[in-house]
This record gives structure tokens, sequence and C-alpha cells, in this order.
């Protein structure tokens, strides 16, 4: 602490996977110090209690959570709550002049009822809510750079998005065919409080489907920004699975071309033109998929794009670590661009293999 | 050796994992006796040195394969060898009287010039060929009670097939819509000579796609039977997947419905019914999707049922074990109908959960 | 219901790991019924309901507990509850003539101060904890026989016990040098309520020992069997640690010989003799070691012996499945010595492997 | 390639598990440019063709092996290749002026009939492999600062040495006493050519043992330095055993204590003063005890220690990341202190848990 150069930083909900990520990349970000960390189970409990092979880096004591005291501390505040938390705590946040970047749900839904009819919960800050931009820099960096409040997408519409994103934004695909089959690691399913499937003893060498035909809460927010990105209404046909492994999501994307002559190459370079400017994204070479391993404790996206002939249709294969990219890394990336910064600052780029 | 009650039966490629799956099961099966173990790499070994957990219980040695000591020995051969070599051994087992399975790709297609061209080798055995029975006895139980030659199906189509079979059969579905996003544990994957991308410290907490745009071997088995069970050529969107576990296949099928109006408990009847006199395939009740783990070490297909109303299709999973009903248990209960016995006999029921 | 040839059987505590394995293996078992459920937090339930793979085998659904209900329907009770239950249900179950197996902890301690001093549970019940025998056949077949309340071993006592038996027994070892290194999979801490540290993401590939420096409650309950097998107090070094895997125990097990002129097939040929008329240990042929996986979802123990001729130590390795020869297999073991069958019967013999 | 400030180092062996491991510390490194790969299988492929998550950082190509051709290119080689190639490579590498870091055993011993008659090649090179040193800084930091050629240990002894080391230079235990029970991630057994036993299908889900009774070449390793730090020759019981995940090694030591009165803090204090100036050693706080995984992807060797005042022993258990601390990393941390930099340049000094 007092490091004048750094912007100080608080996490709220520091505790959770999401939280210990966030603790982890800020120990590394050369222009950000950790200032405070705030909850309400482990209050009291250094993070070295909790986690301890953080104990000789890290001394902060977790704080009961006090909006005013972390305002004044911290100009930047991440909150890693239950969906249902963050939109309380948020205004007061804003209004004390921090930067608020929420990992939940909250403020990912520009249109509110969306939200409350699949997370039950009544909202009534909808001026509020309405200056919150969704947290995806490759669809909305230029809007992400003066947003004072990020609504940072889910681990699944992220891997989702960017793999089916050029796809619908240039208009190449029937978007009524279009199917998100994921896949994702049990680290996704959170730590507390443990939930009796996410055991290694039920999870492991084990592999199934949930929330299977539209039931999944990221079936919206991923139909919210496909619709967005397609300039009409999108339905998606979403089906998440859970992969016996810690962390890691891949998305299969299959949808039907509307111009049945396009070759592979050709894709290709449409997504490279996409995403020339995302450092972010890695667009694999012709012929090459991705394993979720690639991306694993990086912030990086890997895209592999392939054409059946046969069937008129593209095939898109997404990875990326859930809990970087898909989460805490993500976050760090949306506040770089909110500074300014370069936004690979502070960010893990090639995993350790194997 | 020497019960008098029990049919002798040899194995060719015992040292494989299908191969030993065979012993295993044999060792149970109060009908079969197992007499014979045939191998190249590992003739004159006994079994329990190469699989030591087994020597306290099976004393036989794995011979050098001789066609003729086969034939005389044996009432049936079980070929559990690498694709390209049954066809060169059936013909002479089946001239000594014997009922040959075989669990290679060899005798799965009606139509010789599909198989040179995805196995890359030329076949001039086509009248014995077409004497061979797909082995997939829910669909084809009639014929392998004659057969004395079965092609024992791959694991992905046994999977595939009885997932999507009441949904063609019945013509519910737009079958050019229909997709199989298919994923699998590592022992799909062999054990010689072992693979790099099969080791765990590759295979372990990573999960990717592979044979992508059509282009597995397993795509044209599983358009040979979807075109006859819908009456017409059906192509088919097969993406296979590798899920870090050793056992088990889930299939996740979807397909436009023709009557929209279908609803969940629909299909459901429909597919009770289908399978009413199918004891290895469990159709799950409402809501229920199935787990790998449920079928590892058993026979059994389990099958959930789901309809997204809002896009009009249906969403079928089927999870079974790539190794039983995907191959060596699935070819005893072949040879358990070809011997018009109960097609249940000596194949293991329930797994031991977790 | 209603086999009048069948022994009708209960299972309080039918919802964990102990109690599913029991489910399971009842269905098996050709003299053994299984007619009451028993629970309290799933009371009400079928056991389809919370294990779906066996919903078209068991339609049993879980009753409260009910001792008077018990007795009256059953002949054999099997208790799988957590520690400090079972010694209160268990004298009215035997009062009314019931066959008692716990597979708790309350009926394993010879000196009920032992189990206070480590469960912090008073006891009153001196006189029926007497009467239990522990149930570890291969050292105990004897007072099995006659026993009507059988404390069941702890899984690491089992591995344990069964490797270093022989060695306390011939006095072959100085038991002060003796040291057990164990390992187990994560199954062992159980279904309810989840813990933390036993989520597959916690888990997973890590390693890690706990119960450091005689701290783990398996530590007295192996003495106490030690110093019955050595004929003089015996203090234990005993470690567990946690291994990324559902099931299994390895216990690595080290001691300094009386007599370091002994070699590798000495101690072979003790083995053997020792373990003659036990049919569930499986004593390795010389230089060979077992793995946990071969002793899966069976009721055997593997064990491999070795010497170092430079240390003067033996070197013990004993694997088991920790849910059936380290729970409810070697319970169903018992009942089977208690009713005069042979031991073997309806227990699973081998694996299947991979 | 032409950052003036930057010392250019070579990787011989660029394709195996420990050269990737390089490749990815040396991107990281601040003062380190790598400009050459070597290896003979895969020669004539860039890097990326071979580990494809790399292909967007890394454009060097593997070269055919040409000593002079190296010892222009580079200051720095790091030989990462079997057994029996390196000794035959470093001295022209030396004579060009070449420092040379061997990650093989090669340079590990000091009395080079140890290694001829544990790898059995004969060597005729004593003159040079004299004059390497060990590179285990915590033990030999101030030879290393000195040496051209560096003899990096074994994943094993890292982390038995580490934790066993304290003890025996402070002569607190009797050496005779101490048994090390050491468990290792399957990374350890190498990428090519693949083993069948490493296969996930096989090591998944099972745990054992090998090389017991001092059979593993890690054995002598790991007793000429405890001989060296306890100043009489000393012979140690090692028993290495596979774990199914992919990286990691725990090391149980036990030892009987000289002096019984020793309580935790007492070693707790002796193990923090010995590590005091051991950036990469964590002495971790009483009553914590390591895992694997805290180490993952880090060059960090955590140490808890524990008594057991019962049985008189101290029981010490260290955990690293067997491809960091255990061989890549600790080879950088060499190279650090030999070019007089800080050890911690350009090392990961905390795992992104889970």
């Amino acid at each position: 602490m007092g490091d004048a150069n750094k912007i100080p930083v608080g996490i709220v909900g520091a505790s959770g996977y999401g939280g210990v990520q966030l603790v982890r990349l800020l120990l590394d970000h050369p222009l950000l110090e950790l200032v405070y960390l705030g909850g309400e189970s482990t209050a009291g409990k250094a993070i070295g209690e909790i986690y301890p092979h953080l104990g000789h880096r890290v001394s902060l004591k977790v704080e009961s959570v006090d909006l005013e005291v972390i305002g004044d501390r911290c100009q930047v505040v991440f909150l890693s709550l239950p969906n249902g938390l963050a939109y309380k705590m948020a205004p007061r946040l804003l209004e004390k002049g921090c930067k608020v970047l929420d990992l939940s749900a909250d403020f990912r839904f520009s249109n509110l009822e969306t939200y409350t009819s699949w997370y039950g919960v009544d909202r009534q800050d909808g001026a509020i809510a309405s200056t919150a931009v969704y947290g995806l820099p490759e669809l909305y960096r230029d809007r992400i750079v003066d947003a004072q409040l990020i609504g940072c997408p889910g681990c699944y519409p992220t891997a989702s998005l960017l793999g089916i994103a050029p796809l619908l934004k240039q208009g190449l695909i029937l978007s009524e065919t279009a199917i998100i089959d994921a896949k994702s690691g049990t680290s996704g399913g959170g730590r507390q409080p443990p939930k009796t499937g996410m055991l290694l003893a039920e999870a492991d060498n084990s592999f199934g489907a949930y929330g299977i035909g539209g039931r999944h809460r990221h079936t919206p927010e991923i139909e919210e920004i496909c619709s967005d990105l397609a300039g009409h209404e999108v339905l998606m046909q979403f089906t998440p699975h859970l992969v016996p492994m810690v962390r890691g999501i891949l998305a299969t994307i299959y949808a039907t071309m509307r111009d049945p002559g396009l070759v592979r190459d050709d894709l290709l370079t449409i997504y490279q033109a996409f995403y020339r400017n995302a450092p972010w994204v890695q667009v694999l070479p012709s012929g090459i998929y991705p394993q979720t391993k690639w991306a694993c404790h990086t912030n990086l996206c890997y895209i592999g794009v392939e054409i059946d002939p046969r069937t008129g249709r593209v095939i898109v294969i997404s990875a990326i670590d859930n809990l970087m990219k898909g989460q805490a890394g993500q976050a760090v990336q949306c506040l770089n661009i909110m500074m300014g910064w370069d936004e690979t600052l502070g960010l893990p780029q090639l995993s350790f293999y194997p």
C-alpha cells in the first residue's frame, strides 16, 4: 500500500473463485494496487487463512462490507458476488466516484424485465442499470472506454459470443439455424456453498448436459447480444454440459451458411479481420482446432473455424478459461480499457502446457 | 475348460481394451467358456502378465493367430483387431462353422466402396461381407438372430443411433437439420500403440473437438444406418469431442421437429414404445437427463428427451459406456441373440455409483 | 418382496455412498432381498429420485427411521450413518432379533473410552458394545460367525491391517518402526453435506496429506487391532493423503525386519500362507505391485510385498476399493459369514479395466 | 532476436515437456532471449506445429542439432534430452564459451561410477563432469554462482531434499530412520515416446507405487546429496508413486528425532532460519500442510512440518511443481544465479487457484 503511482482497487466477494482470481491478477498488475477485500462469511480472516498458498504474498484481511469505507479507499471496485447483490451496492459506489466492475449477472441486461424473469429479482434501479456497459471488449470496446459501470459477461456467453460474433455481424448465417453446444469445467459451479453434483466423487469421470432446451440463464444473455449483433431478434439453441475438469469452456457452434459457396479460408480471412485489433483472440490456422487447456490460466480465446461443404454448415470452436477470459481476466481487461491503458496490461498471456 | 454345457469361445486381439472387456465379460457368462486368446504382439504371454489383476482368475496364454486352430477349438470367435484385418480372417472361420463377431469397422458397411474410401483398404470379399449384419440389436434384432457374421457398431454410432432412431424411423424430424454433438472418454483411443494425445498429461483437464466437418470415420457409418431408418439418404452433422475421462460417450442430438406442436411427454411416449422390448435401453423420466457415469461398466444406454418449444427443436441426450454397450458388451448381447438366449445373459446391469 | 427363500434386509442411511453401494450389492445377491430403506433427510423419496440410474430397478422409497418397523420387516439391518447414531439404534434392533452390521465407527472399539476420546460422544452402552465383533473377516472370521452385531472397519484400517497383519502376527518386524503412508480417493469424504475440499475444482489435480502426526481417527482403530495381532501395545505412524480420484485406497507400509536375512520370496510364502483361506485377498507374484484400479468395484484386496536388503526394511503395498472391501462389500462379506454362506456370495470379483 | 540487452539462449530438446516449459519461461524473462531450438525428431518444424497454442508468439523452427551453430549463436544452452546424450554435447559447448544447464541425469553425480551403474552408460568425461555443480540453489548457491556447467536435479530429489535438508544438516534426526514416500503427477513420465502406463485410460482414477525397495534411479541421487548434507553416508528409503494428475510432486518424509523433546514450533523456527534467504521455499505456518496444487505452474516449494510426540518422529511434507521447481524453473533459477541476477527473475511466483 502506498505506491502513489498505482490505482487503489477493492474486491467485494474475495473468497470465491472469481475473487481469488482477481487477487492473483492484481498482484501482478503494474498499475493497480489491491487495497481492500470485502466479504461477509469470511470477514475478519486474512486471505492466507482462506487460501494458504497466498499467505506469504497478501496480508490483507477480509473486511465486512461497508460501502462508505470502500468508496473512500478505492478508485475501482470489483464486485464478485452471487446474483442479486451488486445492483444494491453499485449506485452508492458510483456516487462516490468509483469505477465499478460487476462479475454477476446484475448489469448484463439492457432489458431489466429479462433479468427479473430469469433471476427472480425485482429491480428499481433502471436509471443506473441503463448506464452499464456489457463488458465484452472485442464487441463493445468503444463503449467500455467511457463506462463507469461494467456488467461483465458470463463465462458461457463469452466463449459463445466470441465464436459466433463475426458470423452474425456479417450476416453470414441463417441465425435461426444456429446451435451452441457448450462444455464447461466444474469451477464454474463456484466454491461456496459446495454443491453435491460438483464433488469430485460425483463429477469426475462423468459427462452430462444440463439446462437443456433453453433453460439455462445464459441463454437470454447470449440472445440479447446476438440480437444486437444481427440487428434483429435472435433465438439461440444453447446447451451447457459439465466436463470433469477444473477450468475451461469449449463452445461448438453450428450454423447454416447463407452462401454455401464459402470455403474455410474465406471464413478464416473474415475472422482474422474481425479480430485484427483484438489481442486476446487468436484465430487458429486452417485445420487447427483449440483445446481448452491451451487457454488455461490465460485471458486468451482461441478460435478454430471449419466448414462442412456437404451440409452447408459452418462449425466454429471457441475455447477460453472460464475464470479468466470468462470472468476475472476479462474484468481486468475492461478496466485496462476504462483507464486508457493497453488492454493486455498485467494479464497472463500463455498457458503452461501441459 | 471342459464344461460340456458351455459354448467354447475365442478372442483374437485379446490384449487391447476391447479384448480385455471380452475376457472379463466371458468370465461371468453362464453359458460361454473362454478357451482361446489370440494376438501377435503379445503371443506367448499369459493374460496375467499383461493385466496382472486378472492373473488369479485366467491362466490362458495368448497364442499366435492360427485360423485352423481357432476354428477347431471355438464355436464362436470375437475379432478385436485394428481395422483391415478381420475381413481376411472371417471367411475361413465361417467356413469352419464359427459364428464370428467383429469389433472393427470391417463388416459395418453394406456398401464396401464406402468402407474403402474411408478406411483405405481395397476389398475383394463382397460375397461374404454382404452376409454380415450390423450388430445393433435394438434396430436389427431380427437379422442378428440368423446371422453368422456380425459387424459390431462403432461406439459413437451406438450412442448416436440409439438416440436418434425413433425420430428418424417415425419421421418426426427434418432429417437435414439433425446435428450430433458427441463426446467420448479417452479409452476409445485404444491401448496399443499409445498415442501422445491420449496421455494423461495431455488429455487431462482439457477438452477439444476433432474430425470436425464430417471428417470422422463414424460419420458414414451413422449416415448409412440413419438412411436405412429414414428410408432416404441422410447426411449427418457429426462432431466428436474428447472428454478427460476413461469411459463413456454422451451424444447430444438436435433436430427440428416436423410438428412443432409435439410436447416432451409425446416424445417420451414414442421413445418408450420404440424401446419397449429393449432391455438395454432406459428412457428416463420427464426432465431427467443422463450422465455417462450412470452407464459405466454396464451394457445400458440411458436416454433423455427434451423439447425447446421456442425453437421447435427436439434435443435428445444418449449415454453409454463406450467399451461396453459401445463395443464388447454389445457384441456379447448380439451373441446372446444369435444363440437364442435372453439378450441380457451374463452382462452387467447396473453401475457402481459414484 | 416376497421371495420366501431370501432373507429380508434393510438399510438405514440409504442415500450416502455406503448406502448406495449396499443397495447395488443387494440387488445382485442371490440370498438377500432388500425390503427397507431408511433415512431422515431423504425420507419420502424413491431411491430413483436420489440416484436416477437406479430408478428402473429399485422402486423402494426411503422411509423415516422407525426401529419397530425395521425390526418387524428385516432380519438383517445395515446401519450406514454418520458416527454417533448407530449405537443408539442397535440395541433395540438386536432385541427384536435382527443381525446388525454398522458401517460407522460406533462399534469398532473394544475400549469405549478410546471411542469417546476420539469421537467426542459419551457412551453408556458398554454391555451391548462389548458383544460387537470387528468385521474384518480375514482376521476375525471365527468370531464373526457367531456375531449378532458387527462393527465394520474403516476404509483405511482395512487396507492397512490386511497389509501389515502377517508381519505383526508372525512377529517379523520391529513394530515401533512401522509406518503406514496411506492414500485415498475422495469418495471417502462422503456425499452429504458436500465439503468444499472435496469439490472437483479443489481436489482435482492436487495431492495432499491430512491428519498428520497421528491425528486421524483411523489411527486408534489401526492401533487397537495391531496391538491385538502383536500381542502387545503398538503405536502406529499413520498418515492419510487425498488422491484426485473417486475410489480406491493404497497403503504403503514400511517396517524394519527382525531378521534382515529374509528375502522377498520368504515373505511372499508367509503372506500366501496367511491368506490361503481368504478368497478376497490376492497376494501378487514376486515383483508385482498393485494399483488401486485393479480393485475398483470389487471386494478384493491386492497385496504386493518387497524387501530393501540395503535398509533391512520390508515394504508392503495394499490396494482396495474404499467403498467395497473398505466399506459396503466387506459388510456383505461379514453377513455371508454370519449366515453360514460362502463369503464370496453376491460380491463383485473382478474390475472392468481400464 | 536482436535485443542487444538480452542474453541469447538455446534449448536442445525443445519439444518435450521440459523443453516447452523452458520456451514458455524464456518468453517472459526480461534478460534472456530465446534464439535457438534444437531437436532431432522434430527438426524442421516450427514450435507452433508441435504446440499450436504457442504459434502466435514463437516463430522459431526446431533445428537439427549442430554444436558449432549452437555455440556460435548462444551464450547459454539448456540441454533437455533423454539421459546419456548431454555428456557428449556439453564439452564442446563449454569450449565455445557457453554456460550449460543440463536437465538430464548426466551431470548430477560427483561419482561417475554411480551414474554408470544406474544409467548403464560408460563415461570417459570425468574431468569435465567434475566441474558440474548440482543445481539445487537452496543448498549449493555459492557453487552455482561460479559454475559453467549445471546438472539440474531430478524432480523427486528436489522435493525430497528441500524437505529433509534442514534435518540432516542440523543433525536433528537419526538418518537411518528416514523414509521418503513420494508421489508424482504423470507429466514426469515425459511426452515422447508415449508410454502405455501414462495413458489417461490407464493412469486416471488409479494410484500405485513403482521402483519400490530402492530401485528408482532417484534413490542414489538423493543419497549422494543427503550424505553430503549429513557429513556421513546416508542410505535412503525412497518410494515413488504415480498420482492421477498432470503436475506436482508431494514428498512425505518421516524420521525419528534425535531429541524427542523438540516441538513443532522448534522445528518451524529451524526451517524458517534455514530457508531465510531462499525466496522459492515457503515454510508454512504451524498446522498448515501443502497441496501440490498450490505450487502448480510456479517455482515454489511449500513445506509443512509436523511432529508426532507419541512416536518421536518428525513428518515433513514438501510440495513442488515437478516441471517447474522440479525441472525447468529451477534451471532458470540456477541461470539467474550464474548471471548474477536476482534468482526470482522471470519466474512465475503464484499459482492460479483452483
